[in-house]
């Protein structure tokens, strides 16, 4: 049994940009040597969340429609009393949608539908970077 | 240690179906050898969500009413202006919701409570056959 | 490959209760062998979630007014016709944020950022023990 980490490290702009990762999460399976298993994908810090999503920019901008709509940016929060960084919305986007996703490794493929890929969405409300941790747990 | 992979793949109704699988997913650990580590339940596909809920027709009825209520179907969305298929609600569901769950397996058995059970959502707006990967990870 | 399972149990309060439990998962891995892998944090039973946040209390009030104003409790659910429990809103909070999180275990250490803890959410609506699994997979 093996386990392989590989980390992530990229730009990206705030509020909501979602960064689609499926190609170079391939690609580090491809550099690994585990044929059969799971990928963990974990967004390390707390306003940033990862899912599936099919990536087009109609879906792109639904997302962002989404969650200015079931959390606004522009409402009170309390987390800013402390902080006044003006990200509350940030934090609750992100335990919302939680920074981890497992999906199976088959064959060294990710196992993910034709129109389903791999998204970071950055929620923190000035541009940042984002640190994606990859750990491949599974068998040759 | 053991990597074991099933596929399920059955039929659903649209817009909100609910189908709990637990049963299932039980059956295919007990044809397996892995005793002891986790099982990784993935929705293949953009339009499908998997979580745990207690599994009555009450709670049924409370989920569709939550998605109809977070994320109508009569919203426009982005992505049909692309699509026209008149599912933007299904992707925007889907992604929230998210299409792993992971599940730890102890003594052979699914680590559930009582009256916790696994379902899978069906969120497109038609009828369609649901894939199902489960990748289970761990020890005789 | 080795897998470890540690079973937390503790008192939570009602409605929307923050357990941070990030200290205990740690002391859990120190005690373990296994030092690269995954941690599965389960929260067991129908009426709990798990995610990660910045824990502090205006995140931590922030999280009850955000279950609060998307899932209230003083709603209608179907749930209850059945059951007359009064905690319809618990199930549907609890299968939105789901029961489970993965984190990666990198050097024997959680691999989360500096102001990310993992929490428990009690979304009964009366007081109860939380039963929570660690299902640790990895190797030495």
């Amino acid at each position: 049994m093996l386990v392989e980490t590989h980390n992530l490290r990229f730009p990206t702009q705030g509020f909501c940009h979602v960064v689609e990762i499926t190609g170079e999460i391939q690609a580090n399976l491809d550099q690994g040597s585990i044929r059969n298993g799971t990928v963990t994908i974990f967004v390390v810090g707390s306003t940033g969340g990862v899912t599936t999503v099919e990536y087009e920019p109609g879906c792109v901008q639904d997302m962002e429609d989404l969650y200015n709509r079931l959390i606004p940016p522009t409402r009170d929060y309390h987390h800013e009393k402390a902080w006044h960084d003006g990200n509350g919305f940030s934090h609750m986007r992100a335990s919302l949608l939680k920074p981890s996703l497992v999906v199976p490794v088959v064959d060294g493929r990710l196992r993910l539908g034709t129109w389903q890929q791999v998204v970071v969405l950055n929620f923190d409300n000035k541009p940042r970077q984002r640190e994606v941790c990859l750990q491949v747990v599974g068998v040759e």
